[in-house]
């Protein structure tokens, strides 16, 4: 099955970009301003977009400092069952964050535009941490035209 | 074998996205400044990255305003053989660019990297065509510490 894979390396600590991965203040700065729950292992995280479309995420794994991996219960069809992890290491001054969304169970068209829009969001999340700003929905950047109709 | 899948919509025509990837002006406006050749059907092009770093793409197919299909012959050991594939679809005034980074042997660490990057330089070639500012090397965003200290 294909996944979707990034890495980026972030100046910071990994206590930091942990922080930014599992609370509600810290996601909504670089994914969605809708994020509408603290995480809890075992929990459920509902991230909205465009009103009240979104993904809810079950957070099978919260593991400080190291690892945090949700799995997808409600949202579009493509991501259902799916697994979203972050996995964090500290490398000198720089938080590394090795990220995957796995179980896809084909290369579909929404697939391509995920992985492109994770590499953003990804971006966010390391200018958030950086001391820069953030671009979370609704202030991401658009990469079709459907999302800069949808707003 | 894991590829990396992208797709980006661009206000743009399918003409104007395919000249960004085959001309050497088109290309050093988005992936690296040191495009060292133009494009032609069963040539090669050397992008270069800090001095003589870089891939040599053999150029496989060339299908105006619909596809590019380059294939690695000299680079990085894991990125030997691999093919590098853009189909482009004009979408009312979009033009989508589906990309396709295929035939890693394995989702090595350099692979997570490669993603997030191609995801970065996309978005590049988006902005230089919708009359914004591209980011090719050495203007890039820098994920990496190894990335700012490579320069």
């Amino acid at each position: 099955m294909p996944d979707i894979l990034h890495k980026i390396g972030i100046q910071s600590s990994v206590d930091e970009a942990y922080k930014a991965l599992t609370t509600r203040e810290g996601l909504a700065a670089w994914w969605t301003r809708d994020t509408l729950d603290e995480s809890e292992a075992g929990g459920t995280v509902r991230f909205r977009f465009w009103g009240n479309q979104g993904f809810d995420m079950k957070v099978l794994e919260l593991d400080p400092g190291k690892r945090v991996l949700w799995q997808v219960v409600d949202g579009p069809e493509d991501w259902l069952g799916t697994k979203v992890s972050f996995d964090l290491a500290q490398e000198e001054d720089y938080a590394v964050v090795r990220f995957k969304h796995a179980g896809w169970k084909a290369p579909v068209d929404f697939m391509h535009h995920c992985s492109t829009k994770w590499g953003m969001f990804l971006m966010s999340l390391k200018s958030v941490l950086e001391g820069g700003t953030g671009t979370p929905w609704p202030n991401d950047i658009k990469l079709d035209k459907w999302e800069v109709e949808a707003g």
